[in-house]
């Protein structure tokens, strides 16, 4: 097969790949980073009523007409009414109610004035308005905030603590939101060795499983971490096929380059898998091969962390996406200056960096086998084959 | 109690709130956003030894001195090393090993060629070299990426994938972690009804449990939510005396104003809290009561959604933040330009925005109990007493 570059593959895997429709409902306080199902409308006004925004005493504006400090407005306070309660009491001309914040207006009262502007007198039962109060003055009317019928969250849109704030404040106990895709993990590698244990000679960790599985974590997703299988491509091709349907993607570490234990082409043969592509023209992380096997992408990352790294943010990232619709998790470019220089290389690059004040830092080396520089960075700097670029210099960086 | 700059607030608590100095030993792969309890040193080399970053054939440098594509240097293939393997067999001038990605090189051998760079002959038995090929040429040396004894993981960093995927790159199977604080969140008023239900007249529902247990969560705490509760003081005292000791500090909404039912006044005589201080000089957000008792911070936000909210960003966030050894919780303020007009007003105001391309866009309206407008703001934009600013205009936002 060709190479091919990293935006042909990506198109190849979206063509084939599936959003998961189905949704379920769930509490709304555990529905943080989740994606909403339909489109949510305002049930009810917020507020629902008319109500007052400070503690003090609720009037009619006409009763307060011509009030100074010299001859102020004296009403009789005929009751109280809190946060929570309907004041149900008949309101005769020249009654004034204490309210509290919050609390609904009674029904014919028009404005209220702040407690620390009265004077309270008789004990509690009189109260002196020193100045005219204007019709609906510290009044908020209901709706004020949200209207009933309001569209309040579009579908589609990823939840946020202010999305469900909204609506808990709408009385939604629970939310639809789309079903979390279920995506499995599988590192692969005779040359692996367990944490916690000496390493023997010529094996190494496994840091690909932490690497690959924790930036999905991160991302929001929950993905199903598959035991560290060895080089057999039998072996490896039964394990696929026992865990397939249980998952909307699974993505591989190691064993698709050329060498001789590099199974999953092999694997590949064995189940029927349905090629894709394999190779990009860039580096590293070309070497990636992608199929779909019962309808669900194989997404086979190199061993390599960094190539497994920039494999998962050029084509597996934006694929989960599909499937989560999860648009924040497609291609999103920026363009950004060069904080040093850069060789021409024959082949299409990607360089990790980090985006500090619109310029990209990037460490010396760029090995697909390190791992320490990948702290800190933000963004893959994407550099064309046989471009010389110097400090300054722009280009295009994927952000992560 | 005077009125206080939300700085010196802030400072007040900070004084009195401790640092949970105990760690706990956890999975590196659960590990993700927790703050790394000790320095953490490389206990290997990485890679651990010096290996091949291609599939080919490793050699004796000396052995393709003068090769060219009419005169090749003829190497006996002696063997094959696999990833994960030692090769152990003795060589002589001469030879070379089939060498895979990844694989440790034999002993004497200190270059590499590309398989696709090669001829191989007599059923590969023999392999030919058409160009010299430098010592150390195509050879990841052991620690290149990291040496034994370096610095992982300073003391209070906050655990990201890259982090993690370098401790588990080094053995690691566990990770000492400083211990989650435990912070409940219990929201006080009558007027409070429960979601799911038709909504009574008079009542509201309560968002500011979504509001704020879930702006908690999406910094990484899971707040202890606790049951929500009715304006009796006492019946609230005997509750804040019940949990305070599960927990490192308790949030509060609702009841800290003025009104007959704030009742957080009284409780806090009744428990004989510490008053650090009551009010700020600022709004919204400026009924907030705090004080500390048992050794924990209460903190006591409005029951105003948006106000809640500030003194959250202003307060509570920064107090989590120390508790919790998070550096990245403390204010981060940064200048903006706004692009709206905003007329002058007697108090300092902190009004919702977002920043898009270093301009704060801002609703029109900024009233503490309107939750719409929240949605997609991502700062407080930091207004002084009586500036009257036109579009343009360069203030102080502080970032969500």
């Amino acid at each position: 097969m060709e190479r091919i570059t990293a935006e042909e593959a990506l198109r190849l895997v979206l063509d084939k790949v599936y959003t998961r429709q189905d949704s379920q409902n769930i509490p709304v306080n555990e529905a943080l980073g989740r994606v909403c199902a339909g489109r949510m409308y305002a049930p009810i006004d917020n507020p629902p009523f008319d109500r007052s925004p400070f503690d003090g005493f609720a009037l009619r504006s006409a009763d307060s007409a011509g009030a100074s400090p010299a001859n102020p407005a004296r009403l009789r306070v005929a009751g109280t009414v809190y946060a929570g309660e309907v004041y149900t009491e008949r309101l005769e001309r020249g009654d004034a109610v204490r309210i509290m914040t919050g609390a609904m207006f009674p029904a014919g009262l028009d404005c209220m004035v702040m407690q620390e502007n009265v004077r309270v007198e008789n004990g509690g039962a009189e109260v002196l308005v020193s100045e005219p109060v204007g019709a609906y003055e510290n009044y908020v009317r209901a709706g004020e905030d949200i209207r009933k019928g309001q569209l309040l969250v579009e579908a589609g849109e990823r939840l946020s603590f202010a999305h469900l704030a909204i609506l808990s404040a709408m009385g939604f106990a629970d939310v639809p939101v789309k079903a979390l895709p279920s995506v499995g993990l599988l590192c692969t590698g005779d040359e692996l060795a367990p944490a916690g244990k000496p390493l023997p000679p010529g094996k190494i960790y496994n840091s690909n499983e932490t690497l690959i599985g924790l930036r999905m974590k991160e991302l929001g997703f929950f993905p199903r971490f598959l035991p560290v299988s060895g080089d057999e491509a039998g072996m490896v091709a039964a394990k696929i096929d026992t865990v397939i349907e249980e998952l909307d993607a699974l993505v591989t570490t190691g064993a698709v380059s050329v060498g001789e234990k590099d199974i999953f082409h092999e694997v590949f043969k064995i189940l029927g898998v349905e090629k894709l592509f394999w190779r990009l023209n860039s580096k590293p992380g070309g070497a990636i091969l992608c199929g779909i096997y019962r309808g669900r992408p194989l997404l086979c990352l190199s061993g390599n962390p960094f190539a497994a790294l920039t494999g998962f943010e050029l084509i597996v990232k934006p694929v989960m996406g599909k499937i989560a619709s999860r648009d924040d998790l497609a291609i999103r470019k920026q363009r950004v200056k060069l904080d040093g220089n850069l060789e021409a290389r024959p082949i299409r690059r990607f360089i990790r960096a980090r985006i500090e004040d619109g310029r990209a830092k990037f460490p010396a080396d760029n090995m697909s086998g390190q791992i320490f520089s990948i702290v800190g960075c933000n963004c893959l700097l994407d550099i064309p084959a046989g471009a010389a670029l110097s400090a300054g210099s722009e280009v295009e960086a994927l952000l992560y």
